[in-house]
């Protein structure tokens, strides 16, 4: 089935403690979204650059086969989206050095007509007040799920809770799960959530997995255990791109099923695990589809307990 | 086969956010490890107690069937050990409010003639060069784990080093793999542990689940996502019990196998969801070993991947 990602193309600096400091990297939720997704199914991205988007970068997005960038928009006068992070030495947290928005203060990028037929539509970050007209622009999703940040639960809870009343499911971090619903325990937390409108809730938990609560059921999944961890940035938009991918691959009269999701989890933790081995895209642009399904077997060997 | 644990007896005096203040609970390393155990086969326990042991307490003891407690020695003039725990909002972290150590103070308790051919040994937290006692005591063992906490890698590593040299497996927090090795990473502190002697190392998370690093593999589990955690006391004991009662009731010729302890892990993940489920060993007596298999399959269907 069709997929759809509307978010955002950065130009990243990433600081971690072992690996020093890496300018001007290809970034931005879309397109690790996009990559990890593009293992799966063709993949279309929405999202907007500005004329100083290197054209190495361009290069870099055509080279994932499946990617249909006909939504990519190159704007003149505008500045890419830019953003500096600097990892704690526990590589769970960082700081964010600097955010220079450019284009993302602009109109938000368009859908273009041949994707609103799009049947899976992602929402990576974004206020929610763009999401949902992103959302509008598809003519008739099958299947909805929206990002979101500490932010918009600070400054626009009211359009957070006005689009969880319009999508399927939501993805979020544990932390910022808690800070929406005043449930340190994700299960509670995702049942409030639920309440809201959603089908199901993934609440992401970085090394340590995720839980989802699904109106049909909840589960865990630990994640993939590796010594190997690069940075840990665009881990949960890859993991996002791994279960949405998936779940479009897979197609099916149910795609949203507690059943479909849940398998769906595990194959975006094995596309995340592969993205954190290095920056930027680097590791997901040397592997292939039959990496993934292999680093998944093994995974599936882990946690059989039947 | 014959499992024996040695560790602690406790009276507790547990505070939670939710749960308010209980006093006077039965508790301790020993007590929460067998009564898991005892799901799973006879658990032999060592470990010494005052005489203001209440008989309402040893009656508990006693109603777990097949827990002998023939190495349980009540002391004459001396005190039961009593902890005091005040667990924080995030029911993650805890203070310790008072330690009367009591007979923990004293000589440690001796391994009965009649437990000297125990096959399976798990030495719960204790000082190493107590838990070294206790593993010579027992004749020819086939499998033997330690348990150990922060103040022993503080005060005693390198008799801890020395522990580990002598047993197949380590089980220990998340935070004290960390401290002992200065690897925050789960995977990198486990192998640097398995070099210092042990087979497999067995990383504790708590509601995160845990890893195992054995020699001849690594995998993660999940914790068993709830709601309902009224009280984390003895968590990693009754983990530790449900691990050790299910590869002692498993048996087979190698006992410390990677496939073993993966699949005993899962056992220990499940008896523990019960015990924190309420205050001392309240829900543990209240189950079958009925209950036990209905959510262990519960728990295997929501991580199969095949």
């Amino acid at each position: 089935m069709s997929l759809i990602v509307t978010g955002t193309i950065g130009i990243d600096t990433v600081e971690t403690p072992g690996g020093g400091r890496h300018e001007d990297l290809l970034g931005g939720s879309a397109v690790y979204f996009a990559a990890a997704a593009s293992f799966y199914t063709n993949t279309r991205m929405v999202a907007a650059v500005g004329d100083d988007f290197p054209s190495a970068f361009m290069d870099t997005l055509k080279s994932f086969e499946g990617l249909d960038l006909a939504g990519l928009e190159v704007r003149s006068g505008s500045k890419t989206f830019r953003w500096g992070g600097k990892y704690h030495e526990d590589m769970d947290h960082r700081d964010t050095l600097f955010t220079d928005l450019g284009v993302l203060e602009e109109a938000p990028p368009v859908v273009p007509e041949s994707f609103k037929d799009s049947e899976v539509v992602f929402l990576a970050n974004s206020h929610p007040m763009v999401q949902m007209g992103m959302l509008d622009q598809v003519t008739n999703p099958t299947l909805s799920v929206a990002d979101t940040m500490d932010l918009w639960i600070d400054i626009a809870k009211p359009e957070l809770t006005q689009l969880l009343g319009k999508v399927d499911g939501l993805v979020l971090n544990f932390d910022e799960a808690e800070q929406f619903t005043g449930h340190r325990n994700p299960v509670s937390a995702g049942k409030h959530l639920l309440e809201l409108g959603p089908r199901f809730v993934v609440i992401k938990k970085g090394e340590h997995g995720c839980i989802l609560v699904h109106r049909d059921g909840i589960c865990a999944l630990p994640a993939y255990p590796t010594e190997n961890v690069v940075d840990p940035t665009g881990a949960g938009d890859s993991f996002a791109g791994g279960l949405m991918g998936r779940l479009s691959a897979r197609g099916g009269h149910d795609l949203g099923s507690y059943e479909s999701v849940r398998e769906a989890l595990a194959h975006g933790t094995i596309v995340a695990s592969f993205n954190v081995e290095s920056f930027s895209l680097e590791r997901m642009r040397g592997i292939t589809r039959g990496d993934v399904n292999k680093r998944f077997d093994e995974f599936a060997q882990m946690v059989r307990l039947d």
